[in-house]
């Protein structure tokens, strides 16, 4: 048996962990009582909805459905919710998701996708969105993602240039079409 | 047993496809001897990396390098690359890909993604980008997708919003980090 990784506490199994604990090693250690930690199928209880809800609606989402996500996107592997929780209280406090998209390009290539980052609004001004973001860049790079993308408001750019994003000249656009549930029938 | 899909050939089967055919059902038809399908793991002696190549550097890919990636990409249940197959001469002659992302938010929805948009350079002219789009739009909308979005270069943007994409008000920016492949360590 190895030593367990630096933040996972044994008797923790990894079971209920959206991806392996061990990716985040030498990535984050505990701090103030902070540690980043995969997403549990057991942050429902924790406070993990009620922070997504500072980011944008959620819905009244049910214990069943979110287990059912997780377990979709665990399944799928592409998936990494990555958590910061407040050991002092035992609560989610922030959360980013990487999102590792499988490419024909590039020789068989994985594209990161850094998605829904958020930070409990009592918990702003510690940096934690930067330690978020970071994290998930370096996991991004662990993975051997080739780049790491994402979209974001006007508002919201120079923070991400300071963490070492850019605006590519000419190719920095985000465009997006929006569905209601109807059932598209063919224009074409 | 129910009547095959239109533009599916009794005797070729499904387990070839990347996805279910009749997903495409009553949202493309053959038209001039072209087809839209979803990407098959035969494609890889049609002409499918050829194609990919026209949009950016695939590499030297193997056979079995791109058989592993479809397997793994069939296998997340996530990843619908449509081709539209020239049935005259048997080759791949333009791809694109639909990501559904899988969220939390927004009650468990999912997010589309278009990706690698691509049409043969001897087939231009003929409305098969446009045609590739409001496939994918068609299928991210059968999927249930809450919106589709996409990333492109300035120069590509009146294409896409002729198509029903929009940059939206103060939230249409697309930034990336881009990685070498050496380990990361801590820096935070």
């Amino acid at each position: 048996m190895s030593e367990p990784p630096r933040g996972i506490q044994p008797g923790n199994g990894v079971d209920e962990y959206l991806f392996d604990p061990r990716l985040l090693e030498r990535i984050v250690d505990i701090k103030d009582g902070i540690w980043v930690r995969p997403l549990s199928i057991e942050d429902y209880d924790k406070g993990f909805i009620q922070v997504l809800g500072q980011l944008t609606k959620v819905g009244d989402m049910s214990k069943e459905q979110f287990s059912e996500r997780f377990r979709k996107m665990k399944a799928s592997g592409d998936y990494y919710v990555i958590v910061a929780e407040d050991k002092n209280v035992g609560e989610v406090i922030a959360s980013a998701t990487l999102l590792t998209e499988q490419k024909f390009i590039h020789n068989c290539a994985l594209r990161g996708r850094l998605e829904d980052v958020v930070v409990n609004d009592k918990y702003r001004g510690k940096s934690l969105g930067q330690l978020m973001v970071r994290t998930v860049s370096l996991l991004a790079q662990r993975l051997r993602c080739y780049k790491l993308s994402l979209d974001c408001k006007d508002t919201i750019v120079k923070f991400y240039e300071r963490l070492g994003f850019i605006k590519e000249p000419a190719n920095g656009n985000h465009l997006n079409a929006r569905f209601d549930y109807e059932s598209p029938t063919s224009n074409l």
